[in-house]
């Protein structure tokens, strides 16, 4: 057990609270802040300081009163969850050492405390900043490597490429071995980022016209592995233009989750998926601590050697910035993964 | 080479012609009747007379001019194809002697010609006849063997359960082990054909209502399985009641075959989907000839224990009884694999 070298630890610290349930479309109002203590840790547990705090589409499912997810779902009135990166404060575990950087599902708070088995140390110093740890890579390298199995020769498609996992499962295919990997997203501002600083062969707007020719344009021969996190017309096209055998990772369905309708239900063309024998593969992300760490041993080599960057968002201001953090992110307003700084030091 | 004990032959023949491209429905105009001389086989060929040929819903999928099956086509003025047993009646081939018999893809005619190669020599004396190698059995096995992988435990559903590959499907689910065979049917009579004959623990017509809620009722903790032979509600449903990483084995589309739009392209709940990591594995019926070898060593095997019956139906009257076979066959007239006896003998 270690107390030393406590940094100073407020009474009081912010959470924020899902006020109702989601029914409709999220708001600013959905999203409650409050001062709570700050607790001790009891004999085994740790007060952890949130450092910085990860932002997810997913998190929406979870707030809604018919959420289907295996996991807990979000309750009105309680703290908001989700990944989370901070330091440990005061320990009363010989686990945990006051200093160490642990990751946990803590949720949207400035503080937390619990038991250390809640909290994963972290090794010090493998990236540029502790956000690394809150990256959605071990959902894109789970589908991509595991569900999509994308290898030498691959023409690949990821839907929604510059989002949290797209912008990721791109780069991983590549580092597979992809022949060729093409992205769709919403703007020519991140068709640019795609091709230039991602190093997608080709990136296409899904707003401009009917999504199946420009896959016909930019995959002639097919693809062969599909990662989807959007769902509706881009998985029908998907369907339309892969190729024999071609594997499908289906990850999200963003376009439902904003439009519902037949983007959460798009319509599979049956013949079409038998003749070419498709593998269609829906998986929901949540992961094996092995799938957690071969995802961050590829990504500290990778990332190392300098063949995959880590595309994210930071955004500063503390706890009260994440309201409107996953606003934004839903509207397609940041690249990457997103993660809220709490802390300013 | 073999010439002995050659039975008479005739000099001419019947065979069956597609008269056009199917466009829309299935009616005997689209099948002509012509006499065409029997060929003498060639150095290293075989003559057969054909004793039973095989029908399939599959085949008006060859007979349409957009067809996606990576397979020849049937052409407008060429013989039907589609597998057939026969018996080799002239031999100019050491590979196979007169009285073998073979199977072959040699189509819809009293006789036809070719390579040895092209002609499987069969094992007499396992089966009560030849007809049961006309089995769409390899479909069924490598559809629930080897892509839903059925097995100790699981809930199957098979829609389709009374046709060609839906009567083995369930059965072959039930040798493997699986806890309860659901299967969905078009009409009463069927309904006890598949629970007293075939073995199925419950059954049920899809025009009872929703099939969703029959599945609710017959399966109320979800289904790990689902064979398909129909798509659309059945799908849709199917999609509904799974249980969470359950397999689906998607063989066919006859609701599409039959009736186009929604049938042919069901929605997918790609929420539900996700939520419960289905495996959604649609395949076409071609096979290796490992495959059709793994088949019959199961099917000798079960039937010969008396675990398996192969449900089939052989029509009488030769081959000008095979246009009105197909009609029937599609209007859901027969129960299990359906044949048609050339050879009186």
């Amino acid at each position: 057990m270690s107390t030393h070298n406590a940094p100073e630890i407020p009474r009081t610290a912010r959470e924020v609270r899902l006020t109702e349930q989601l029914e409709g479309e999220l708001t600013l109002d959905h999203f409650g802040i409050v001062q709570t203590p700050v607790p001790q840790p009891n004999v085994g547990e740790v007060l952890v300081r949130t450092d910085y705090l990860s932002l997810a589409a997913a998190y929406t499912d979870l707030m809604r009163p018919d959420c289907q997810l295996p996991v807990p779902p979000f309750l009105a009135g309680e703290r908001l969850g989700g990944g989370a990166v901070g330091t440990v404060v005061r320990s009363a575990s010989d686990k945990l050492a006051v200093g160490d950087l642990v990751h946990s599902m803590s949720g949207w708070s400035e503080y937390s405390a619990g038991p250390a088995e809640a909290y994963a140390k972290l090794p010090a110093g493998i990236f540029p900043s502790p956000a690394y740890f809150l990256s959605q890579g071990p959902t894109a390298y789970y589908g991509m490597a595991d569900i999509a199995r994308a290898g030498e020769g691959d023409v690949v498609f990821v839907s929604g490429a510059a989002g949290g996992v797209g912008s990721l499962a791109g780069q991983i295919a590549r580092c597979r071995g992809a022949a060729r990997v093409i992205g769709s997203t919403g703007s020519k501002e991140k068709i640019d980022y795609l091709v230039d600083e991602l190093g997608y062969d080709a990136a296409f707007d899904y707003h401009d016209g009917p999504v199946v020719e420009r896959l016909r344009e930019l995959a002639p021969n097919g693809i062969n592995v599909f990662f989807d996190n959007v769902g509706g017309e881009q998985f029908e096209a998907a369907v339309q233009t892969a190729a024999p055998h071609a594997r499908f990772a289906l990850c999200g369905a963003l376009a439902g989750q904003i439009g519902g309708g037949r983007a959460a239900h798009p319509r599979l063309d049956l013949m079409r998926a038998i003749t070419r024998h498709l593998e269609i593969r829906p998986f929901a992300c949540y992961h094996t601590p092995e799938q957690v760490s071969a995802w961050y041993e590829h990504f500290a080599q990778w990332h190392g050697e300098g063949r995959l960057v880590f595309p994210h968002t930071t955004l500063e201001g503390g706890l009260a910035r994440a309201p409107e953090g996953m606003l934004g992110l839903l509207n397609g307003r940041y690249r990457g993964n997103v993660a809220v700084r709490i802390t300013s030091g």
